[in-house]
């Protein structure tokens, strides 16, 4: 893949915001290689993503920075400029499932997955083994209810150790406390089965077989304070039928968190969602 | 399509079920033609349905069902026996919205559908010349909220008038009276948009829009006093994104929501469905 | 929905185009409501999609063009604006089947596609009621073997007198001849069946059947002189099984046509499906 | 999983079969856990798999063929009868490319595929360390143009020394010798990429994409002589835009190739199954 710069903005919509932006790239003979623009009508917002060769600007990221400011500030943006080349430090936080954690350390040993796996940490020791093959820290940070606050705090002093970006929960089965999510916010992401309707509560699969739903899903969204709640960045589902037992739609329900959860993080690695209010832009 | 009989049975399992049941095919040489079986093992209820070349029995259908009885009261089966030559008698009900009410006319003018069209009884008027077009009676039973027993009342003389079978709610925007659900359990098919998570109440695409779901569904389902809540015939979903509006995302729901209301309709249609408490058992 | 200029570009890639055509839509205040770019890293070609609030610019269609040509020549572009006002005017072709005609008339009625529907040319005279019925004039001209030459300078002639901007070929089961697919080259839409591995001759759903394939699809494309062989615009499959006869194949594979063609014809309307060889980019 | 007995037949349609095979099961009291029928109304066929409870039965394996066999003569079945405790014996060839086989090795590791894995057989040895953490053998068994008989007598005595019961090709990129498909007739699976249209020869990808195609996907079929044109198991899709370049393609492709695969091998490795000339009756 040729080097590029990501050069991502969401501001108020005005006109000329194209152009001023364009013109600024066109100015340093910035060769545009991919560009998403997106207006919502609803909430007055525009939203652009450019991906630009990095060998066709004379720039380096700092100067790119410092010679963008201006126009940012003129129209209220808030925007980040990324390097291809500097590659996300993401840690993996699973407990015993492996489906998702499994499937995401393949990708980045295929050279899938654009980013650096800095450690894996679980609240438990079973899937060590996997992750220790393939090179890579795995912290063992025990959780139960009468420790949380220190364990916590020593998952918080791990992440910031290893100076993460990213924070993907592999179907890690314990809730972040609100500071890690704050001071994460809309960088951490999680995986969540759906369902239609969706299912409040406990053992969510068996009410689902109970209720004979015919698809069953999965959510990647980016965790925020309001458990499950925060935006989504990518859904998918499975076609299953009254044949398929409890433990059938748990085994499928496993291939769509796998799938969507290595597509949404995939989108975020590259710079390719927005986060506005509860939702996402994706520019995919 | 060859005519047939369709045996469809319910009971508790037990060893020697499908040995009973065939063995009395076999003994009035009935053709199998198609044959569905199904054991749930949670509730311990057995499911089975047979497709029989009605020319293949000497049998009318009501020697078929004196045969038969014994049979099904010594394993205590809930069952019926249909014959294919007899189509069922529909009901549509429609409000406005002419997407799900257009797609089963048109299916049942190009011979897709093996039923009856009897009726179509609607609380507005707008949609009697597409109706009439097929040479369908049409019924405008205005409903408002001071005359509403008046309006059902009505409703369920023109319902039973017609001997009707099946009653299809093709985005008919009116609530059925407890009463009509009671007598035509089983038989009153409802469509349903349909979210991942689901959002209650009023306006649920704009609110899914403003949650940014990445998929909007539909769900097929049987009427019960709980609304919404009946037992699932089919669910389907359709891709979404950032660049849908709230008016697109009604757009590809109304697709969603014919294709899978035709496709539940026509497994009722041929007894494929079979409801065991609040789920179905579809024989497709 | 807002009227909107379609400004659709393709034109060999280089730095600056996306700064020039944004920078000459802010001069004159056009608002921007949605934007697509694609470079084409293999062609080393570019292509541009922007439509703009009519309200925004003070430009009729006419000052537009004259504006904009130089830029154009400037960098070689093959481009159009187009007016969403401006309905455009399809002339759909249709035999003896009807679900892809019933579906399109349907959304056409119910103000879902954004085009005059000005005739119905069909070598059957059987969907005749069908089309009436919408107040679309209804053209009969029989195809046959002998009289080929004469019935498609029929054909050129009506499409001409409508003076049609779009071609659908509606499940129509004859062969455009060379000079009809010439002039209205990009603006013929057909749908085909299509199986994975695909079927080559006559019968292919009884080839499909024969060989027991999983999925059955259909494909959106434009017409040129290699018959079924033109830039696609969309595809799409549905889940087939044993237990599905050839009879139900061609039933399910009528509703992956309808709902294929009505999504790419949709595009089209929108001018969003630019050309290029032999090749489609669909900014949807 | 409680232990059952799986008996599979195919024979020609008649009156009375499911009477005959359902009161042999009940003589038994055997205790039917899942039941599926079908009749090829083309050929005439009859196809038939039953799972029953084996501690409902007092006969073992080799008692339940005897006490059968006379009904299997009687009603000229081509049949078998496995037991779910002894599971097969799976052979696994690879290449280079780990997506397929890192799929099926972490779904066995996970005890998600009822088979043992006795041996990878690879004409590479990349695959070599991810193989052997599993505590799998691996056998480097190179083949070039020159000594490809050499090589495939040595494939064929390890997959006779491990006593294989199935040959999974997980994308091993040489074509078997027609001897070892005869061999393992039915019982060697591959995977191979699929489109609308099919493209043949060589770089699939590069030509789907010149052509602009908005699906890919792939086939799971047995192996037969003829090359990629075996029974198919199963099929999947998945889409794509002009946004995805070749290398985008090929990723995505398999991510297909690996879902299908172990789809198909699931179903192959459950008895699901049933050949019948060159198509495949799949019981799922």
């Amino acid at each position: 893949m040729e080097r590029t710069y990501r050069l991502v903005i969401s501001c108020p919509d005005r006109t000329g915001i194209v152009a001023k932006v364009s013109n600024f790239l066109a100015t340093y003979n910035g060769w545009i290689t991919e560009a998403s623009h997106h207006a919502d009508q609803k909430t007055g917002w525009f939203f652009m993503r450019n991906e630009i060769k990095a060998s066709s600007m004379s720039f380096d990221l700092e100067s790119f920075r410092i010679a963008f400011e201006p126009i940012a500030k003129e129209y209220s943006m808030t925007w980040s400029v990324t390097d291809s080349d500097i590659k996300k430090r993401v840690v993996l936080m699973a407990s015993k499932e492996s489906h998702c954690l499994a499937d995401i350390l393949h990708r980045w040993h295929s050279n899938e997955l654009d980013a650096e796996i800095v450690a894996v940490i679980s609240n438990h020791n079973d899937l060590r083994r996997m992750v220790e093959w393939h090179e890579i820290p795995y912290h063992y940070v025990p959780v139960d209810k009468d420790n949380k606050s220190a364990a916590f705090a020593q998952v918080s002093e791990l992440v910031e150790q290893y100076q993460t970006d990213a924070i993907v929960l592999a179907r890690y089965m314990q809730i972040l406390p609100p500071d890690l999510c704050e001071v994460y916010a809309g960088r951490v992401i999680n995986i969540h089965h759906s369902f239609l309707p969706s299912f409040a509560g406990a053992k969510p699969y068996h009410k689902a077989y109970d209720r004979g739903v015919k698809l069953i899903g999965a959510t990647c969204h980016y965790v925020t304070q309001d458990l499950d709640e925060g935006p989504i960045i990518d859904q998918d589902v499975i076609r299953v039928s009254h044949r398929d037992s409890t433990e059938d739609m748990v085994r499928l329900g496993k291939d769509v968190e796998r799938t969507v959860l290595s597509r949404g993080l995939r989108c975020h690695l590259e710079d390719r969602v927005i986060i506005c209010e509860n939702k996402t832009v994706v520019f995919n």
